[in-house]
């Protein structure tokens, strides 16, 4: 709990001076000004969030967190729960679809288990952060404890930073876990305070009356455990996940490490929820990586005050649409860093007269 | 113009089967169904056109095609008519945008003169395919003979047909062209029947009184010249411009050789109106990389019925938005060669038990 509360009290406000200084800078490249959109509005985040005259992305990694979800046994998923380990055996052999995009985007994956309920053999990419062997059912009780809670997300700031000394300098989230939408919905209810059937998509592919099921039983949670929408811990431990809970390290500490997280989809989204309730300044850190096709989280977006950058109908997680933001931050950064200016490359600025 | 006529006779109808075996070998990944959302699409796009079981991205190019607009005595434009010519030693120098968005997604950048006002000295990577020092004033005399008109196409034809035999695999569209923003208004009113107010945009960035001069100077060349709407060489040669004559070249040359072309923002649209005014199953060989800032090109893009795969608001023009989707079309046929199959990784597929 220490350690949690140090990292948060270690999330500054952004500095606005750095903003100012990035827009001079984009002003004299050779282009009409704010031609290169929102491009330039992500080159001017990163300058922002890392605080760096020459911002770089060398060293870009996807944590893709698993767990498994207690809630599962109301069958709200079209997967069976064993589903989390043989994808979790899938990101390790390198077959999986963030795998492939990771290695297009020139990021590493890291693949955590935060919670998986089947057994899982030793391997040497696999990190261990085993919190429980999946979440108990959250229609029935908690999902977890506090303490569990604390851990999780503990887990998670420990990812980052076993990354920093070798110059990990962005982050993408990823998450695998079946059922972990149902966590993701009643996370972004409360917090959000949006009705449940707003926030509440179809996750995998389940059909319209196991739909309403699911609606019905994070409807049924929410009701019994009244989670404090203004304590994060509290929402996290009645209605989250283990690998949620991780998320909400990870961001936190790319956030207090001034490292800029991408968002990916709808899970994350949930996790970057309970990340701003904790330090509203997170948000500051956070870039959202794209739309996700689930319908909470356009919710999600609308509440962190987050425009998304991509938006291709994607909805399978695993940190997917991070990866793609990755190939556009380095195109931000690299925009930033070597084009030409006006006076360097001798071309006319704009000029009244034509 | 027999050249031009055999071109367009070589562009085939697309072959649903391809697509049916692409979506056989998609919905095998371990993915739940469609949950890559445009990702698939793209993978499937680029399989439709290439007819290859195994697509691939090895040898893209980015042709950025330069000339001058007579209109700019008009005063349309926010730059001076020289800045054309100053782009172009730009790109040469791989100082502008286009340069650094290309290198970022492994591209070549082919910069070609299709009729540059100002004298350029020669250089190694430029391609000179001059039709003349810039077109006529569209609004007192027609941009160029019919003549011109076919022998512009012509000339970006022989753009990509040279390019062909090193395996280029993925076209771009970009161009450079003080003033190409008015005469590719022009051709959107006059191929999509829409109010030129309507599909004018403030170009480079005029104030608004330039802008309601740009809307006049269009409505009288188009009064003026009556261009024939199913006639692409009568627009072309009236309302058009060297560079989006070379540009209806590289398209129907692509199309004809199954190589899939990124189009770019609205100039490389208003080239892409004509090029299926010439063959309407051109279309079919085509990828929107972007939504432009540039009012017409939703227009444009509604006409050609193609939505865009990126959004953000760029409004530069070069190949800029061509660069960005390169990285798309690469992680699709990422996505479609080297994901596991559910076979493969022992992954269980959807069950109605859980």
């Amino acid at each position: 709990m220490d350690r949690l509360k140090a990292c948060l009290d270690a999330i500054a406000a952004p500095d606005q001076n750095l903003s100012l200084a990035a827009n001079e800078r984009l002003d004299q490249l050779t282009k009409p000004v704010g031609s290169l959109g929102r491009l330039e509005e992500l080159a001017r985040t990163i300058v922002e969030i890392t605080g760096k005259p020459i911002p770089a992305v060398h060293n870009p990694a996807i944590f893709t967190l698993a767990a498994d979800h207690g809630v599962v046994g109301e069958g709200v998923s079209a997967y069976p729960q064993v589903v989390t380990a043989q994808m979790v055996e899938n990101f390790l052999r390198g077959g999986a679809a963030v795998n492939v995009l990771a290695r297009q985007a020139g990021a590493r994956v890291i693949v955590a288990d935060f919670g998986v309920a089947s057994p899982l053999p030793p391997h040497p990419l696999l990190v261990v952060k085993k919190i429980g062997n999946g979440t108990r059912n959250l229609t029935r009780e908690a999902a977890m404890t506090r303490e569990q809670a604390v851990t999780a997300i503990e887990s998670g700031m420990e990812l980052v930073e076993h990354e920093l000394p070798s110059g990990l300098d962005l982050i993408g989230t990823g998450e695998m876990g079946i059922g972990n939408t149902t966590a993701s919905s009643a996370i972004t209810a409360v917090v959000t305070r949006r009705p449940v059937v707003e926030v509440t998509g179809r996750g995998t592919g389940i059909d319209g009356e196991t739909w309403r099921h699911k609606v019905r039983v994070i409807n049924q949670a929410i009701e019994r455990h009244q989670p404090d929408s203004n304590d994060a811990l509290d929402i996290l431990m009645k209605v989250g996940g283990f690998e949620i809970g991780g998320l909400v390290g990870v961001i936190i500490a790319g956030a207090a490490n001034r490292v800029p997280v991408i968002l990916d989809g709808f899970i994350s989204g949930a996790a970057a929820l309970l990340a701003t309730t904790l330090s509203p300044h997170a948000r500051h850190y956070l870039i959202a990586g794209h739309q996700s096709a689930e319908p909470g989280h356009r919710a999600v977006l609308r509440h962190l005050r987050l425009r998304p950058y991509l938006e291709l109908d994607m909805r399978l997680g695993e940190g997917t649409g991070a990866a793609l933001a990755i190939g556009l931050c380095r195109a931000a950064v690299s925009i930033y860093n070597e084009m030409a200016t006006f006076k360097s490359a001798g071309v006319s600025s704009r000029s009244s007269e034509q």
